[in-house]
């Protein structure tokens, strides 16, 4: 998509830290990390959210992710994908953030605010979800 | 691993709200959710970390995460993996959480601590990166 920042990173028209290249999927460094290592991995295929991209486009995304959190020697990390923006996605083009998790002070603040489920409301929202499956 | 909870729940030995199951992964609601819709994808292989997956265990994990993203209809949603306990990871068994955000109060809250990178630092770790892969 000729607008999008990813797209044109992926062209090489924007230049970025790439760490890795395949026909389906590019990974490079986060300029404006939470923590050093903090890397996207990103389908080439544009679509905005996770539901958007095809699933031959998304086999070999996890082993990427992997690829990288291994080589970055990072311990503790996070794998976050963002889909919407209530859900703090910034760029509409699908990414993977692997973000070491070195300290308190850097990478990736979760915020965990679980209930106890209702366990009939559970039991029919599953019927539901695989219902539409 | 006998001791490992999801384990048991991929047996059987502990019953789950399972949404989908195939030869390497498993899918089922949480039910200590952060919103209705919070669901576990799993595969089957134990290992705690992402890194101690096989690539082949990991080939459909994200097409299964897509598919229960799209049946929970979620608009906005995000898809995260915590890696050791500092990265707020619980049980030692990789897990993909799709967690729907539906509105501020329910879902995932994300603090996100950026930095404006180091380009010379950056591009120096760009490099021994690369050299690890």
């Amino acid at each position: 998509m000729a607008a999008c920042i990813f797209c044109k990173i992926i062209k090489g028209e924007i230049p970025s830290m790439k760490l890795f290249e395949s026909e389906k999927t590019l990974a490079f460094l986060d300029i404006g990390p939470l923590s050093y290592g903090h890397s996207l991995i990103i389908p080439k295929y544009h679509g905005a959210k996770l539901t958007d991209i095809p699933d031959d486009q998304l086999s070999e995304i996890m082993t990427v992710t992997k690829k990288i959190a291994s080589a970055s020697g990072a311990e503790n990390y996070n794998i976050l994908q963002n889909n919407g923006r209530a859900a703090h996605q910034e760029v509409d083009h699908v990414h993977f953030h692997m973000i070491p998790k070195p300290n308190a002070e850097e990478g990736l603040v979760i915020g965990w605010p679980a209930k106890k489920g209702d366990m009939e409301r559970l039991k029919s929202l599953c019927e539901e979800i695989k219902a539409k499956m």
